[in-house]
């Protein structure tokens, strides 16, 4: 089934320990949606500039992307620059030019408005709130947020949230959304706002999902080298959603929901192995499926049996 | 099969958000015996002072762990004072004081020089070497370290670690140690200074096994309320090497050293509900398998499947 994206598309200028690039691809909807076209039809809303490249527009259509909802203003496109020490968490940033994404008022094509599956990036509250006034009847709505919108637009944030059934939330923005600092009692705090699971990034230490009654912790998938992880937390959605509307079963059960929460972390792993969307751009099917497989290799074991 | 554990005993004044305690019950060798004695016999090799109160040695008498190693010497115990402040996860020492801990030169009782498996508590790597020039044909030895012994004593570690086939380590140590930031890395590095296996112990975000060519993952157990982190790490030792040395099988194989994980993951969960020992004191042996079967429900998913 079809997948909605709303969220920027950027030219991001990074610095990491290990080298430096200006104006690459980047942005929430670039790294969700080419994650999610691994696994089945998506559609793309966003905006950019006269000065963004054809070539990452005809990138995307060659993954298959439908871009039916993406703009083209007047303007330069959304810029953003950062910077990671050694540490790699999280990103310092040095710049933020919002260009044409000041202006974004996203406005779906009558062919999105039905999809059944959404996810709204990280944008305003108040436009991912215009999104949903805009689709029918969907099966999910997933949606990302951060600092800068939990301090700044908290209203129209806890109003998005009662309409949203899956947030995906990295720990310190948990921490700040539900003033708890236990991660447990952050989580419930946000299934009170009203999604009815809430998936807590927690960066090289993987990822919990919680619903009322169950917990999942999927770790990160151990690497040796991570170059940059710029687009880690949407790759990771792009993985976990592309999985939900690719089930070839009608129902979100637990059982889907861990592989899609394993399915994100893979993708994460190979999105962080390279500068911006450069492994992505490379990464194929049977990869895709082999570190799934390396997933389980990593976190099984067997029953206690006759010990003790 | 036994298991020796030469570690300290303390007595503890502990301050975290929730409340105070003078004097409890603590020290390496305290935790690991208390937990390891859930699995089977346990050897212990600690030294106290006069003052040490006659019911702690009852309760450890009571658990039926061997205490002919244990030597009460003139002087008072070791004194440990530390405080945690929300984030609950590193002490900040507020007072050590060695008193009868100074002099401590373990000495073993001719019946636990032939014991297979082995503990070395967190305790100068001398007097580690020093331990195991006197255990004749071991089948495993694990050992602890901390921050201290790596920047002060680092020759005479590196010399034990050589004799060392399991290192248990928190990542700031395992980064110190190594001198690699990367926790992949830092792996690598410390197993090629002797150990064939390191488990590098998270906190909140559980652990990591690795040997050469192997990386097991274990979460945490998400926790709504932690009293007192005090202790996990020998918690997490004494399950794990009560595993071990409780196995009906005489292999050391991957998969029990996954249980093992498992279950110092699962012990330690207990040892922070309450302060000091109270949890151990009470929790029983259902509980622990229950908790062992949550783990599963918690980290385990199902074959990929016809997705995607």
């Amino acid at each position: 089934m079809s997948l909605l994206v709303v969220g920027s598309i950027a030219l991001d200028s990074l610095e990491t320990p290990f080298g430096k690039k200006d104006d690459v691809l980047g942005g929430s909807a670039t790294y969700f949606s080419t994650t999610a076209s691994f696994f089945g039809p998506v559609q793309l809303v966003a905006v950019v500039g006269e000065d963004f490249p054809e070539a990452h527009l005809q990138f995307l259509r060659g993954r298959g992307i439908d871009l039916e909802g993406l703009t083209r203003e007047a303007g330069r496109t959304f810029r953003w620059k950062g910077k990671y020490g050694w540490e790699l968490n999280e990103a310092q940033t040095l710049d933020t030019q919002l260009n044409v994404f000041e202006s974004f008022s996203p406005n779906l094509p009558q062919a999105y408005r039905e999809t059944p599956y959404v996810f709204l990036g990280n944008i305003h509250p108040e436009l991912q709130s215009r999104v949903l006034d805009q689709v029918k009847a969907p099966k999910l709505v997933a949606a990302d947020t951060m600092n800068f919108w939990i301090q700044g637009s908290r209203p129209a944030l806890l109003k998005t949230l009662q309409r949203v059934n899956l947030l995906f939330i990295n720990d310190a923005e948990a921490r700040q959304l539900s003033g708890e600092h236990n991660v447990v009692k952050a989580a419930r705090a946000i299934l009170a706002m009203g999604p009815s699971r809430v998936v807590i990034k927690r960066g090289e230490h993987g990822a919990l999902l919680f619903d009322q009654d169950h917990i999942f912790a999927c770790p990160a998938f151990p690497l040796s080298e991570v170059f940059d992880p710029t687009g880690a937390g949407d790759t990771f959605a792009g993985g976990f959603m592309g999985t939900l509307a690719s089930a070839s079963y009608d129902k979100v059960d637990g059982q889907l929901l861990r592989k899609a929460m394993v399915m994100g972390s893979v993708m994460a792993s190979f999105t962080v192995e390279k500068f911006s969307l450069e492994r992505l751009r490379e990464v194929k099917r049977p990869e895709i499926h082999a570190r799934f497989a390396e997933f389980k290799k990593l976190t099984h074991f067997d029953d206690l049996g006759p010990l003790g």
